[in-house]
Parts: C-alpha cells; sequence; structure tokens
C-alpha cells in the first residue's frame, strides 16, 4: 500500500477485519449441500471447505482475531471446528437468517466493541465463493482497503462480466477515482441492476462499461455505520438496542429477529451516493449451481465435468471413477459407489451415499420444488 | 386334455417334465444383474424370483421331482435354495454355457434315466420370462402337450407380435393342423426369421400370419432324441458318451465342454420338418432389457415406470419412493437411497449398493460396452 493522501497515516494503523457471511443454506448443492451441512462447509472445490478457503485467501491481510464468521446457530460449532485459529468468540451466530444488512449491522457492533477507539476496514465477503488467481485477489483487496481508508465511500469489488449472467446483479461504471494501486481502476457506481433480464444482460456485455456484484465489499466502519443509520434507520436503531444488550451481556437474539430483512445492495448499495467499484480479475466464481462447476473444473474432451469426491480421503476404497460412455456435457459429483452413464447429455448427475440427483441442465432452479416436495411427503431427514 | 387321436391311450399316462433353462448372464440388466446373481435369480418383475416364478406357473402341469433346472456351476446352490421343493439331483450344473442345444441335450440324458422305460413330454422354458394370464398359459402348454403327446412334432410356442421387434426370431404360420384345445391354433411352421431387421419385421406385422419365437418348446423326449440325432449328429455322439460317463458315476464335465455350442433354434428347429408353431396369448414378455420394464410395470401420467425395490422386504427402513418432477418416458428402478430426477426423459436409471446406471433408452445395447471397460479397468467386482 502507498501512502497517498492525507488520511492515510492515521488510517494505515487502524487494523483491518473480515466478516465473513456464512449463514446460506446451499439449497442448489443438494443432495451434496444438506441443512446440516451447507455448501460452505463443503470442499466443494478443493481439499478445504469453501468457508476454510476464505479465510485462507485473507492470511496475508487480516489476522485470525480480526476474522469474525457469521452464521446461524445451528452451525456455530461447525464452523469452530472448520476454523479453530479464529477465536470462538468471532463466530458470530444469528438466531435467524436476515439477510446480508443485518448480518453486517451484527458483526459491525462486534468489531465496534473490540476496536472501541479505531476505525478499522471492514473487508465483507461471502464464505462460499470460488477465487483461483490468490495473487490477483490479494492486489485488489489491497488496492480496496487503500480506497476505504482514503475515502468516505463503500466499496464494492466487481468482476468484468464474461457471460449475460441473469442470476447476478449489475453496476455501471461511472466516473473514475482514479485511485487504486496502479492497474486496478475505481468507478462511482452509477446504477445498480439487480437480475436483469437475458436481454438487458446482452446489451451490458456488448455495450460494456458494467460489472458484476460480487457481493464483496471494502468500507471503514464509521462509513458502513453512518450508511446504516442514512439508509436504514429502524435497522440501525435495532442494532442500538442490540448493542445495549451486547453491553450488559443479556440475550439479544429476539432482537435480531426483529430487524428488517433486507439485503445490503437492496437497502444500502443501490441508495447511497458513496458506491464506488473496484474492477477485480482473479478468477471469480459463485459457484451458484452445480451447473458452475463446469466453469470451474476442467472439462473431459466431450464437455463432461466429474467433481472429485474429496470427503473420502479417509476411506479404506477410494471410489471409482465415473464411466461417461458417449455422453456429453454432464456435471458429475460421485460418492462412494460406481457410477456409469451411457448416451445422456447436458445432465447433473450427485451421488451421496442416501439420496441421487439426476436433473437436466437449466431445470436446476427446480431443485426449490423438489425441496418443498420433501418437506410435503415427510420426507425432512433428506433435507 | 381330450384323447382324441390313436396315440393319446399310452401318451396320458406317459409324465409331463420340464426343463427350465437358467444359465443366463442376465448382463443387459446391470447393474442389478451381477455375475453372482444374475436376472433370473432377482424379483425383477414380482415378489418371487423370475425363476421361483417360472416353476410356480407350471404348478398344475409337472410335478417338482419331473422338474429340471439347467444352470451354471456357480448358480446350482442358490437354484437349490430359490426351490427347496426340487429334488437337488434335478438342479443340472454345466460346467460351461454352451447355449441352448447342449442344455437340451444334457437335461434329455436324465429325463432319460429317470423315465427308462416310457416317452415323457418335455416342456422347455427360459427361467427369465414374464407371463401375466397365468390361465392362458396353462391352457396353452396342456394343448402344446396334447399335440406333442398326440404327433411326432417339435412344438414351439408363438406370440403374436405387437410390436416390429428386431431382437427376436419369427415363425411363418404354414399349414394350419386343426389340433389344440379349441380356441388355440397350431400351423406347421414355414419358415424361421431369426433378430429381422426392421423393414422386414414392419413387413411381418402388417402382412399378418408370423409369430415370434418365444424360445418355449415342447416335445416327447424320444422326438428331440431323434432330432438332435438327425440334425446334431456330433451333439448327439457327444451326449453318447455322456450317458456312459453318467451310468458309471464318471465326470462328464469335459465331455460337456467339448459339445458343439449351438442353440436350438438353429441347430433343430431351423432344420426340422417336425417344427409347429402353437399360439400363446398369455401377457408374455422376455424382459431382455431394461426398456423392457415399460412394458412390464404400469407407467405414470407421464409414461415413467418405477420398478419396486422388493429385494427390500426385510429393511428396517423401506426406500422412499422416487420423486420424478417434470420427468417423462424414465424406467427407474431404485434402491435403498432416495431418487429424485428433474426435467429428464428417456433415461433408465438404476440404483444398487455399489453401482448405479443412468443410460439413454435405445443405448442399452452398449452396456456390453460397459462391462468390457469394467474388465479392461479392473473393476471386475463391479461384474
Amino acid at each position: 500500500m502507498r501512502p497517498e493522501r492525507g488520511k492515510e497515516a492515521t488510517a494505515v494503523s487502524a487494523p483491518v477485519v473480515a466478516v465473513i457471511m456464512a449463514g446460506g443454506r446451499g439449497e442448489r448443492f443438494w443432495p451434496l449441500s444438506r441443512e446440516v451441512r451447507p455448501k460452505q462447509f463443503l470442499p466443494l472445490t478443493g481439499k478445504e471447505t469453501m468457508l476454510q478457503a476464505t479465510v485462507a485467501r485473507l492470511r496475508s491481510l487480516v489476522r485470525p482475531e480480526d476474522t469474525y464468521i457469521v452464521t446461524g446457530e445451528r452451525y456455530a460449532s461447525l464452523v469452530r471446528q472448520q476454523l479453530p485459529q479464529v477465536p470462538a468468540g468471532n463466530v458470530l451466530a444469528e438466531p435467524q437468517g436476515r439477510d446480508t444488512a443485518p448480518c453486517i449491522g451484527l458483526a459491525s457492533l462486534f468489531i465496534r466493541r473490540a476496536h472501541p477507539e479505531r476505525d478499522p476496514v471492514m473487508l465483507v465477503l461471502p464464505a462460499d465463493h470460488l477465487v483461483t488467481d490468490l495473487e490477483a485477489f490479494r492486489r485488489t483487496l489491497e488496492a480496496a482497503v487503500e480506497v476505504a481508508q482514503a475515502e468516505d465511500v463503500l466499496v464494492c469489488i466487481g468482476i468484468k462480466p464474461t457471460r449475460p449472467e441473469t442470476g447476478y446483479g449489475y453496476m455501471k461504471c461511472g466516473e473514475p477515482l482514479g485511485m487504486g494501486n496502479g492497474e486496478i481502476a475505481v468507478y462511482r457506481v452509477e446504477k445498480f441492476t439487480e437480475k436483469p433480464d437475458l436481454d438487458t444482460a446482452y446489451t451490458f456485455l456488448r455495450h460494456g462499461g458494467y460489472l458484476w456484484n460480487s457481493g464483496m465489499f471494502v468500507w471503514r466502519l464509521s462509513v458502513i455505520e453512518r450508511a446504516l443509520a442514512a439508509h436504514l434507520p429502524e435497522l440501525a436503531s435495532g442494532l442500538v438496542t442490540l448493542a445495549a444488550r451486547l453491553e450488559t451481556g443479556s440475550p439479544w437474539a429476539d432482537v435480531f429477529c426483529r430487524l428488517p430483512r433486507i439485503s445490503i445492495d437492496y437497502g444500502v448499495m443501490e441508495k447511497t451516493e458513496e458506491a464506488v467499484v473496484i474492477t477485480g480479475a482473479f478468477g471469480w466464481d459463485d459457484v451458484g449451481t452445480w451447473s458452475a462447476l463446469s466453469r470451474v473444473y476442467q472439462k473431459d474432451a466431450l464437455g463432461n465435468v466429474v467433481a472429485h469426491h474429496t470427503a473420502s480421503r479417509g476411506d479404506k476404497h477410494p471410489p471409482a471413477r465415473p464411466i461417461l460412455l458417449h455422453s456429453r456435457d454432464c456435471v458429475v459429483y460421485n460418492g462412494h459407489r460406481l457410477l456409469a452413464a451411457i448416451g445422456v447429455e447436458d445432465l447433473i448427475i450427485v451421488d451421496t451415499d442416501d439420496a441421487l440427483l439426476i436433473c437436466r441442465k437449466h431445470e436446476e432452479q427446480r431443485l426449490k420444488e423438489l425441496l418443498s416436495q420433501l418437506r410435503r411427503d415427510g420426507l425432512e431427514h433428506y433435507l
């Protein structure tokens, strides 16, 4: 980091803290991802779980004692088990998922208590994304930290779109800020567009100057505190009550459960004048669905992707590699059994010890329907 | 049975014996059917195994002590276990599968030893076919027995074709014999056509007067003995040697393994002038492939067939019914795990404890390829 502006003298000495949002249910990765162990706690894209990989990526930027994990109550012990280096008190258990604004608000209270006299820079990161270029990721975050230290802005990490994805939010880049560390550009955000239709997404892609909202944010604690007060006053006032409970060591679950259920994108980023975007190019993928593994794993000559069953490392008999005969463009996650496919295409095949999914690609959105039916049919133990 | 002709006086008193051919490997039903337990030993179409059902269907016609099962050496104990009512000595273990003519020849030797002074009527039946109308089946066999007792003919049970099947043999009906018990017609066979191409099969279907060769035969012992001697002299002479070994209680495996490898269809039926066909209409299916279950089981509104996992009756937790969302024309055989399919069609999905098959219908012939690959890859334990 190169101190260039007035504020750096104090800002550099302020700690960098990380808030990892690990409360997702991972339903789109059923049947591998289950209620008792959602996606972020699985080694879906490598040997570490996605949560472990997320924390490991921050190693050079954030100390373990400045790393906070926000998760659901039922996952707190799993988080502590997967991240023994993080202090147990930094694992914040939400009594109920209420979207990202309350999640970030809760974390900000704990960070404020840990650093009452200072103004840390907060990194906010989902626990279940994939990053393949770790060095570029580190450089981008360093640049974002620099910007957040120097300016009263809410920095969003933007990703250059590579396909007309309709499931993401897009940001239109406005005035360049001429900041960042050299090759990394920073812009005011002119406009947010959440989940455009396909035509619009194509237009954005052709037009250029649009970036995907990665859901990763960087800001100073004081800046997000002010932004929550300005744009989500009800949430902010709930947080004041919650802070008082924390102060006296009283239970706070009831207060949290009454906080407005809203995302930081809708609640703050789309309203504020302070949103800026920094361009990230570090092999990012949110790995949102089984199909996404086609982008993440290497394909065979016929476009098939086989995800390794890394959870079986302790097995006496490692599972046989799936046999895919005359089959193309499939995504296969095999369990302990032999899996053989003949003459099929465009299928997602996921084999686990007690449940098996065979789903046509592009029908993945129907997984929700399937899970509803499991509930209806009294098969909750498969969720 | 209505004695009408000269020979009946003696013939009626001759016993009816059954030879059940249970030596198949059932490869087309992998992974449910395995080398250690092929199709005929599985409850594929009901609560009993196909072998048990085959024997049960003959209950009113053949006594257990006149029932012979020819199978592979490795299956002899399984046969005895599944058919405790059949004398252990009636389970004939082939040291090697050498097609149906040697199989029938071997059985004829044992039947001759059991009935040296008489001329029993022999029913020859595959162990792995399905019959749904048991009463019609019984009437057809009774008529066939009557014909075989009355005439020196080789009776084949013919099935009226319902589709242009290219995997079966067809028989052209010639001169009617005016026999059979009333509604059941008997014809000389004018011509055999084995596995016609699709155009020819369509022609047969349109033309009429063709019947499928069901692989079920009825004849007197003396008639098949003479036919083997006339049309397969090498086999017949081998059987003489084999009979001598049996007489002295000597091992006979080496003799059997040198018998010509040939089917009764090619070796005898297509050559003889004595072939007649009796029309059977009793809900027959040879259940030759997974797709065949579409004909055997009831379909849901979208054309899916779910075969029940009857082998699990002893299970503490019966398997959940497969969930097929927006899926059509699939054949599903589920194991102990939950099976969910979304948006797929024309698939065969077979789930077993250690192996899983997903195969496009009409690509079933590639199962052989798959099994070869398993051998090549050192995965014989899945065969």
